[in-house]
This record gives structure tokens, C-alpha cells and sequence, in this order.
């Protein structure tokens, strides 16, 4: 999807990656093959491109810290990518900042894991902190057992966190120029199942001051770590207060309803911000937009197949990512736009159901 | 851009041309290397795709004849496409199925087509019947000594049409799908300068009922001669009555606005339409929509090197081509969607200009 925007703005991407068949290359980037987790790797993607910048948060941070010493442009930084990648450091360094944070608490132990649930209340979330996605890396213990089960998956320490309760999830994204220029899309409500993002709503249905809230803190966060990229937040709203969950310092999944739903997408946005271009609006167009994932569906068959029943679909807009399919794989997703939330939905929800039934 | 809707819908587009450079294939199309008027090539084309369409008018008809009987899936066929190549065939063919016409005639010297001016009024419009582009291979003739020029220029026999005296230009565009399903974009306006299309406002500034006329003037055409793609018909406004001008069987100039101000752009569509998919909708999204090309400026100067001050103006949606610039060769446009027509038309214009001084 950078690669659809990067073309309208004629900026050519390399993407560095061991699959030549990885769908930004697929979609006509140009393709380095190698491990971006190799520093030697890295610095001959650096040596081809003007800005460095990163879609995911496998990159080890050592090697983004050597790479911004030999090269200008690795945005955002080392030090604010660590906020995406290393959940421990992200809740020590938010708090420190005055962010409002879910109680937490690092474990080396089951047992230290165990008198935190005493303490905070059962069940606790107990986190692996770093490598975690899409649910993977994340455990709700509902008892000393529990937590051992999970201390003996992830074979290290746990980040220890409260079960929030919360009323819904929003998400935060803003865009930041390394001049300081800072844009921030209209917040948005996410729908989470066994922490796989299904359904995100723009406008989130909140009220107007808890929706001012959510942007101040994300262009806090943006300003206070000087993000020069994408920063996606997401948040927990318990009871009318904010607190932050977890972050992303690139296009996230959040906010590909702003494909359809504002006047410059995330990804465009993205490339604005890397590239210290001037940031494009971010205002949506229409009073009701959703998204909905196309996840690979559990017999393994393929959306593709479907792909003529869904485009049927009137009003939805189906966005697919050239990937194998895979049961519970993000293989694309579907967006609506209009004036009313419902039939909105149920366009994005008849496509994406008929891609993937 | 068909590529950028390619993405989407994960088709896979290979383009044969002869420069490896060809905008498709920087924006991620794969490369077939060859010659599109040679049939050997188009074999070449065929034998790898699905289905095989064309861009442009510059495949003979006779190769595309041949192409189609050795192959199903060249869409739109053979005699369609003729409506766009040979403008002498276009003008007998619509006559001859009632469409609206200025009066023409065929001239095979000055002295015919000076006859037909003493018949129709001077100036005469004078077209060469194959090969024609933004401009080129038309001559707007004021007396005997004009037509002798373009007679020497042309080297062959011209087509006359009487000069109408038109109120505005406007473009109808549909798409209909092999099992006949049509969908039609709102009537478009187009402003051209020096026979280039500069501007086209969506919708168009004409009432109900002269639009409703053109949207059954495209759907006629394209039932009619059984177009499987897109047709674009650009139409001359003459008091209130509608004339069929040129015809393209392609996307076209006058629907790039539709990228950003319709539901589905014509570049989805097109695919769409030659594929056998669903139409998706031509709804607009917004009250008014302006398209202002970016032409490759006077003093030879890059659009790419203004493009931060562009990207600054308020609602402007920049489209590049990647393509190297020539002085007046169309290297991109700028899209403004919004509820006011004059706000959106000083956005796109901004921008245009400041990419194309």
C-alpha cells in the first residue's frame, strides 16, 4: 500500500527483504534480497535510497543504532523506534514522560508475576517484551498456573500488566516531519479479537473531549520522541480515561480505512513524513468509514477465488495484498465510506465475509 | 495508474512496449520488451495473459484483427477499437447508427475540402483519419491557403467537419463488461487548450437533462458496438445540443479525475470491465471535483523538483507519471474533491501551477 501511494508521488522504494516474492515487490518495488536483521544487509539498502525507513519492528535496534551513525536518514530513530520494539523500555520511558499507563511491572519470575496479580487483581497480562504481533506474545493468566504455563512458552522475563477494563479501543495516528510539522488522522475505534485487530471505525464513537484527548496525547507522544514517520497508539478507554497500550512507529492496521475514509492516506503520509515533504491532510471525507480484515479463512482456501462475489458488493472497496493465503493470515482488507454507520458496515462486512466466509 | 488499481484487486499487468522505462513498468507492471505493432510480439503478450487490452490507438487494426482470432480475450475487439483508431470508419459507423454528428465528409484534395467549407462556413475542421493525439494531425483551416498547408503536412486524404460553435466540451465515460453489464461516470466537462485537455470538472455545469442525454449517448455506444472495457466519448455542447466529437476506447484524460472523486475509479473499472468482474460504482463522493494536468513546462524544468511546494497546497491530490518532462508532454495531474467547485478549482490549480510554473 506505500508502494501504490509511493507511486502518485513518483518516489521510487526499495524493499529489503529475504522474499523476492514479498508483496511490495510484487506490487513493483524494487526488491534487495537479504536479512534485514544484518547490519551488512541494511547498509546496502542505506547506500541505494535517500531515507531508511522501516514497515515492521524486526529489525534489532542495535543495528538501527549503527545504521543512524553512518547514515542521516534512518527515520523515525533508533531511540523512538525502541518505543514499538521493546515493550519494557516503551512503559519505563512513557511513564517517566507522564503518560497514562495500565498498572505494570517487570517479572523475572512466575512468582513475581503471580504477587503482581495479588496485588493488581486476577487475571493478569502478562507480556513477552519484544517480538509480540498480532496476538502472539501475549497471555491472559487466570490463575499461578496459568502464569506458569506462560513463563515456560516464553522461557525469559514477562512484562506484567493489569487487565484494564476497558470500554473500547481507539487508535491514534499522527504523522511527524523531521521540520516538526505534525498531522493526526481522526481518531479511531478498533475491534480486537484474540488481539487480532477485525474491525476499525473512523470516527471512533466517542465524544468529542475524549477524542481531543486521544490526539493531544498522540502528538505528545509524537513531539516528546521527536517520531519523524508514523505514530500509531493504541488505547484502552476505561471509563472515559485514555491509557496507552501498545505502539507502532509506522502504517498500521489501524489505519487503513484511511485509504478510502481521509484525504491522504497513512501511507501516503507516511512517505510525506519520511521524506520531509509537506504532511497531507488528514480530515476524513466522509461522516462514516470501516474497515474490515480479510483474514485467511480456516479451511485455507483462497479469497481470491471470491474475489467477483465481493467486488458485487456495492460500496465496498476491496484491497488485497498478493500474499499466500494462510488461516488467519491478514490477506487484505475491505473499506467502506459513506454518510451512514450501518450500511457502511454492512457493505465492508458482506465483502470481507464473502472473501473470507 | 491502472497498475495502482492492479494492486488492489492483485491482478497481475504486464505491459509490452519497447522501453523498459515505460511508466507501467516503473510503477511495478512487468516488462514484455517488443514492438505493439508487431503481431509476433502480441502473440507474445497473449500467450501470457488472461486477457489482452490496450492504453493506446497505436496497434494496427489488422494485427489486432489477426490477435483476436487466435485468441478469445481481446477486449475491446477489434471493431470496436476501430471507432477509436480510424476517425473516416468512426464517423460512417456512428452516422450509420444514428448518433449525432457534426456534418463531415471525406476530402481527397484542397479542392474537396475547400468545397465542403464554401458548403459548411469557414474555418474547416480538417482531421487526418488515423494517428491523431492531443492535437496533432488536426488543422482548423480559415481559407483555400490553410487547407493547401495541411494537405502538404497531412500527405494524404483529410476528414472535413464543420466548425461548431460549441458552449463547452464535455466527456461521457461507461464501462460495460463482456456479460453487458454498463456503468457510467457523471458527465464530465473538459476545457482544452490548443486541442490538450487542461481541466475536466466533475460533474459538468449542464442541466439534468442534457447529461442524462450524454450518459445515453455513451450507453448506446457501448451497447451498440458491444465495447468490452471502457468508452469515452468526448461530446460538443452546441446550444444545448449534443455531438459526438472523438471516441476512446481506453482509460482516458477526461476520467482521471475520477481517482479520487468517484467511488470506483475508471482505472479499477477498466480492469474490472475487461476481467468480466462487477462494475463497481461511478457514484461521485463529492459535490464538485476539479482534474488539472501537469505539462511539462516551457524551459524544459522538472514538476519533481517543485514537488514539496505542490504537496503544501491545501486539498490537492498530486499524480505523477514518472515520466521525463518535455516541454508540454503531460507528466502528471492534480485532483481537488470537495463541496464547492471554486475552492476545489483554486486548490487544483495551485497546485498544477506551482509543479508546472
Amino acid at each position: 500500500m506505500t508502494q501504490q501511494a509511493a507511486i502518485d508521488l513518483d518516489v521510487g522504494l526499495t524493499v529489503l527483504s529475504a522474499d523476492p516474492a514479498d508483496p511490495a515487490v510484487e506490487a513493483g518495488a524494487t526488491h534487495l534480497e537479504g536479512d534485514p536483521s544484518d547490519l551488512e544487509a541494511l547498509r546496502q539498502l542505506a547506500e541505494r535510497c535517500d531515507v531508511v525507513s522501516f514497515e515492521h519492528e524486526l529489525v534489532p535496534n542495535e543495528a538501527l543504532v549503527s545504521l543512524a551513525e553512518e547514515y542521516d536518514a534512518v527515520r523515525p530513530s533508533p531511540a523512538a523506534k525502541l518505543l514499538a520494539q521493546d515493550k519494557w523500555y516503551s512503559r519505563q520511558a512513557l511513564e517517566q514522560a507522564g503518560f497514562p499507563l495500565p498498572a505494570f511491572a517487570h517479572a523475572a519470575s512466575a512468582e513475581e508475576a503471580c504477587a503482581f496479580a495479588e496485588r493488581h487483581g486476577w487475571p493478569v497480562v502478562l507480556k513477552a517484551p519484544t517480538g509480540g504481533y498480532d496476538g502472539r506474545g501475549v497471555w491472559f493468566a487466570d490463575n499461578p498456573d496459568a502464569v506458569a504455563v506462560a513463563f515456560g512458552e516464553a522461557g525469559g522475563p514477562l512484562l506484567c500488566e493489569e487487565n484494564v477494563k476497558i470500554d473500547s479501543e481507539l487508535a491514534a495516528i499522527t504523522a511527524r516531519r523531521p521540520s516538526g510539522e505534525v498531522r493526526t488522522y481522526p481518531i479511531v475505534e478498533t475491534l480486537q479479537v484474540d488481539g487480532i485487530c477485525h474491525e476499525v471505525a473512523l470516527p471512533a464513537s466517542v465524544d468529542a473531549d475524549l477524542a481531543a484527548q486521544a490526539v493531544e496525547l498522540v502528538e505528545r507522544v509524537a513531539s516528546q520522541f521527536e517520531v519523524e514517520g508514523l505514530v500509531c497508539i493504541e488505547l484502552f478507554n476505561a471509563g472515559g480515561e485514555l491509557l496507552v497500550n501498545e505502539l507502532a512507529l509506522r502504517p498500521h492496521n489501524s489505519g487503513h480505512v484511511t485509504m478510502d475514509a481521509c484525504e491522504t492516506s497513512q501511507f501516503e503520509n507516511f512517505l510525506r513524513a519520511i521524506l520531509d515533504l509537506p504532511l497531507g491532510d488528514t480530515r476524513a471525507l466522509h461522516p462514516a468509514a470501516l474497515m474490515v480484515n480479510v483474514l485467511g479463512p480456516a479451511d485455507g482456501s483462497d479469497p481470491r477465488e471470491r474475489l467477483g462475489q465481493a467486488l458485487a458488493v456495492e460500496g465496498a472497496r476491496v484491497h488485497l495484498y498478493g500474499k499466500e493465503p494462510r488461516p488467519g493470515r491478514k490477506l487484505g482488507h475491505v473499506n467502506a465510506v459513506g454518510d451512514d454507520a450501518d450500511s457502511v458496515a454492512a457493505a465492508a462486512r458482506r465483502a470481507a465475509n464473502t472473501l473470507s466466509p
